[in-house]
């Protein structure tokens, strides 16, 4: 009964299925909530997106010489800015409808391109209308609380003097490196025109994904060092938590090789040809960053056969300490057996080194098992 | 005996096959059914579909000023409509062969289009035959009540200053916003002509794809929560009839793709070129839903490998508590042998606390045993 | 003893190996000479084929007005058909190599082609060669008997104003309806040339795919309404067999399309333009009939899996029992240990009440453990 | 004890893992060199091959009228057949290097040329320089003794009126039925020019690969056979052997393919028109041999697949046993040990026809369990 | 519970966790060092590389007469070798970012490509920028102590009569024969351009990738033998670090084939018509690296499924012995209880034979029951 006890005690703190639920937990959960925004489809006619309640624009109007920075309150505010000779961008944090549609109609951005503006979870693309072009694309955050993946969708419109980016959220972008060489008078960024403007934003995008991959290639690194250490359940919650994850990246990576791929062939005259250089440069990048995903996931493939491997060895070790010591007893038991039968005639029941005879061979006979298997290459 | 009673009542609620298949029949039965409509294979040249018992025609004559609309009793009485400057929508719900020939005569349908149009179980499709462009696909709808994804096939006939389209259901279609748009005076769709009607019919179709999606992820959602929850029978019977609706899903959008990219790329004259660019941002989103269906489908393989590895690990687990009772019974069945044995002379069996020895060993050995496995990392 | 006894018993009639093989037998020894059947690999230059011994030819010989049907002795009474303006088909069945020579000679078909003709387990293709239109592709049957699909290479050559068809199997083909239509006055095949009736030989022979696959269909159903309710080897078998069949049938398929594309790219003068479209129609089905077969795969692929699960489950049933036996049983064993110890002093030894507590323990704690295990969820 | 002997001998003889070995060795220790020659990576710049102790020359020299056979000491003397108005091939047996450098100075092979012929272990490849069209394949043999695919390079230069051919080994080619053609007056092969030469060759190389594919389909098959009937070790080890003759033969295929491809596509004025249907003959058969390669490999996952499920299947009848015996001990332990208790008072001790009861119960208990099992299916 | 001591002894020789991990540490704690460095993303934008500390310039400065070869101090020394008509190689070893943008500004080399020379982790590309050739790739090298693949950035640039080549590690590259050859006088080298050099610096590169993959395919087949000879889990991660390895070479060669594809289809002036076959040839030693690349990985999966196989075998072996010893066991287990229960009346307990009898049946019924097993093919 003891052992029974000490089984159940054992079973409470180790083996029970709420143990392991509490494992997963903390992963599953959220990882449950993860698959929920991977498998979102998102209906595209109707603008699902709760307007923001504040937009923010931002105008940087700059030459090679000139820099003028202003903070405007409202979206005709930035109209003015459409036909200077200077270069300008017009930042539109927080996307609210009547707002958008307002600049649209001013800039003549075309009612489609407007909706995907406004809309939520595109697929990156870029489209050529009417002496504009538009790229909608996502920037990649990693959230080093929930070691997740984040995007939030930016549009970009580059115009004849002018680039327009639309952001969701006013709080973080990954264009402070933009900001910091608009203040460099005769910087390059001030020197070229809008279209190189562009040009450096999706290179910081793209950029950016580096960032997060790099990131991500660390949690995938310290979760095969788990896997090796000790396979456990946590270990299994956090490769699938991991495989949600490059879903996630490559849904992102993979259009936007498309996405800079159009800009290259394209022949919008609002591209400079020297220019083209830098987006062919973004391309190998982009080329690179999806490489890169690729190798993540073989990477992602062998830890888990690695993970399956370790789980059947366990399991197997445990096989074999049974057959073990089910064979180590089987001599002892039947020799108990025997000499326990009540017989009148029992062989040497009498004589006086009968039993330690008897316990002799039932220690004997385990360790000349031993010396067998040993020699078997058993264990 | 009593515990042989135990294991076989416990069996009869727990374990017997009988209940396993109580499990699995709801789900299984109609996923053999299921099959049977994903392996149907529909023999071409003749036209099996039972013919509708009854067609209604609706059709709305419209321009940008003027609607009206018919409720027609024979399809006769929509020839007028042809060749009139206005747009008609000739809509004919239930398919009968002789009015559908009927109007194909009048219409100039090229009869393979008009065998087509009465077949089922086709591939979604387009044509482009004799100054007419012809749309073969499939609605679908999702099933609440059986979780399941289904379909009704549409074509959808380009004319001149006309479409037509022949559904098999009277009582469902997704054109509901359609009807609405089409009250609206001056409202775009009544400013434009066919080709944007029908550009709006494809673009509703391709939503609802969307929608069937999000519901179907939904399903995935609940059945990953189940398989992390409970890795029963149920689960697994859950994930392929799941996959089984992911082959329907991927059957429907898959050759809708090309379908749209060939519209986009024919020259025919029926098409404006301002109306190309909506058929791209159609095709955008039905390269979207590809990708989509692609995911789930990463989705449902990573959630085989997890239900896998947590039967897997449900059966370690057993095989461990197995390993543990084993080991920690030896010693105390060994010396309940030993001391069992009949010999004359058996040491301190005549000491009054032999017995107590005795089984204080039997107590203590497991105890130094689970202390040894635990050290051990054995559980 | 008896133990041992049931469980040899139970043995020979349930669990030997030969009885597993008397499933397998039926299935297996068909399933490996089918395995030969696809691994033939027919050299190709020498002609392997057995000569027929008798060839049957006939010969429709029609236009819109006048049909003339005759049943030829020998091939050479064929030969005046060929410079008429009339459509003729002539149709050889059983392969006899010197007709297939002296026929060749008088057509103008290449030898490369007459070696093609004659040759057996061609890959299906489409050739034109010095105004000669040639096909080789099979015809499928499915045999219900054995539930396999069977293949009858068919060649096709358009000329001119006549089709020439060569068949191995005088007693079968798929060719019924075309001799139907022929009969009837003024029907569209009458009134068309040689190149419709092509058509609608490729038409019919595509058709008839879908009829196999049907069928094929049926049996995959079946075959997993049999995993579902009990996966036992033989379960597995008709699954490999399955495979084996799907082999048969995308071997047959695929090659079909790029037959049917060819004759689409033709610009042969062989060919109006008026059938073009016939053709393309011919094209859709044999894409749909690869896309099935595609579903026909991944269905296969899931009822494996289901397989492989169900037989994991079985099993994990049986180790619970085992599982849970073991445990039940420890308590009762060690209580029946201790008390059989030879010692003088055992306490309750001499109560009379002994036994019943002691027996009473042996019954009461496996139901505790029951509990405790039910509570835990283990079954 | 006797169990333990009987195990040990038992072990000797049927499970230990020396035999295990022993079934393994002769497979697999070729296994091992195999994967060592498939896994050669030749340094392509030096020529590693031994040069042969001896090149034997032999030229047929031939127009549809006369043919000259001599057999050369030098590779000299076979320079004067270069501008001579019939068709010479020039075939060389055994590369010595200072023979072939001596050859390819005199017919304008480039060095680079040269290069691939002396070297060993190159990929099929085909090019066009300088007025010589050069292929670059290996010949495949089936050594019926080890059942693996050998190959022997060949390099075929085809010049304005001359076929020059490289092997490696004398003793063996494919090329015997064009030596018995060109023995025959106005046989095609003597009428036609040296490209037709080149394409019987390639048409016999391509043939030979049929017929080592029939041979390694025979031994897939007595493979299939074989895990059908028993599937031991002995059968994986043949599974792998088998796996990576297919990739050596895949390795062969391939390429070839995009060489004949190549041939056709050239445009080179060595091939007569007339000659270019003969090479989209043997493209038809390469990639009919591609795709019975490809039906090999599925055949062969689907072997292994059958393998695995045998070995488990096997596995869990083993798991079954176990599991009945366990449970038919049960009532039979206990029983013993509830009566071999040492209590004053045991119910029916004294009773005569208590012992029979009990054993009574111990032998009817399982007998009513076996009769449950049954009923639930179990075996 | 000398079993129980001997199991423990056993244990801390052979099965605990703690060993495990001794084989595991070398291979795992570098195969995770390893998967840093292939999950290593480099953000592209930012020069994170470490100035070299110092930087060796040499120029060879060469026609087919002269040669001159000097070490330099100053990257400034090379400029006036630019504008001659002898070709120079200029080669930096040791990446400096002042000098490299000296240099760069000297030669016109695009600033973007500067960043890529100074870069890190970049993947294989080539560019074609004003009058400038320039591609990136990386040298391999095995290390022989680690058995792994090492990897060291080279960027060549072509310009009109100069090389200029920048290389991070000064004390190894693979041009040694370049060295030697450049000595000779006449020699090819010396007699072609700089075009002729730059072919013959990527042919090295691409041959010592023969080399390093021969070394790979040694550790592979080793490893096949150990997986064969004894399966245990230092061979699982052996493969699993091979299969590492793999994905570093795969990422290195598969852009390459790219890159010298790019050089191929270039029309840059800096190539000479003759120079291009040369190319070619590099390009099918790329191609055929690739296929290698390609069959290592094939054959490292039938590895891994060899492995997992032998596994299996090993634990099924485990199974059969305990399921065997469970049965052997079971009469003498069952026979002692019998004669074990304390019954007045038990028959042939006071014959003198009883016991004997008894002892008889339990060693004969566990032979008779191995002859049964033997014969129903157990083992």
């Amino acid at each position: 009964m003891a052992a029974c006890i000490g089984l159940t005690f054992t079973h409470q703190h180790n083996m029970s299925p709420e143990k392991y639920l509490r494992y997963l937990v903390p992963f599953s959960l959220f990882g449950t909530e993860r698959t929920k925004q991977i498998l979102q489809a998102t209906p595209t006619d109707d603008v699902v997106r709760k307007d923001a309640d504040k937009t923010q624009i931002t105008v940087y109007h700059y030459d090679s010489t000139h820099l003028e920075s202003t903070e405007l309150q409202k979206v005709e505010e930035s109209f003015p800015f459409r036909d200077q000779p200077q270069v300008s961008w017009i930042n539109v944090d927080g996307l609210c409808k009547p707002d958008v549609e307002k600049a649209g109609a001013h800039y003549g951005i075309h009612p489609l391109i407007i909706e995907d503006i406004l809309s939520m979870g595109q697929r990156p693309k870029m489209d050529e209308v009417e002496g504009i072009l538009y790229c909608l694309l996502n920037m990649l955050y990693f959230n080093s609380k929930t070691n997740s993946v984040e995007q939030e969708q930016i549009s970009i419109v580059l115009g004849q003097n002018y680039v327009i980016t639309f952001q969701e959220d006013p709080s973080r972008d990954v264009f402070d490196p933009i900001r910091e060489k608009l203040k460099i008078n005769n910087s390059k960024l001030r020197q070229r025109g809008a279209d190189y403007l562009c040009y450096t934003m999706l290179d910081l995008i793209v950029d950016n994904y580096f960032f997060v991959m790099e990131k991500l290639g660390a949690c995938i690194e310290s979760a095969e060092e788990e896997v090796i250490r000790n396979s456990n359940t946590r270990s299994l919650a956090r490769i699938n938590f991991l495989r949600k994850e490059l879903i996630v990246l490559k849904r992102n990576i993979a259009p936007v090789r498309d996405l800079i791929g159009g800009i290259i062939r394209s022949e919008s005259e609002l591209l400079d040809d020297r220019t083209t250089k830098y987006f062919k440069d973004v391309y190998d990048h982009i080329i690179q960053a999806y490489d890169l995903s690729e190798n993540y996931r073989d990477i992602m493939i062998s830890m888990q056969d690695l993970y399956i491997n370790n789980v059947n060895l366990k399991m197997n070790e445990v096989m074999k300490v049974m057959a073990i010591v089910t064979c180590l007893l089987a001599p002892a038991t039947v020799i108990g057996g025997v000499f326990g039968m009540n017989f009148d005639v029992i062989p040497t029941a009498h004589n006086t080194w009968g039993f330690y005879t008897a316990v002799g061979a039932m220690l004997l006979i385990p360790v000349w098992m031993l010396v067998m298997f040993k020699r078997r290459g058993w264990f």
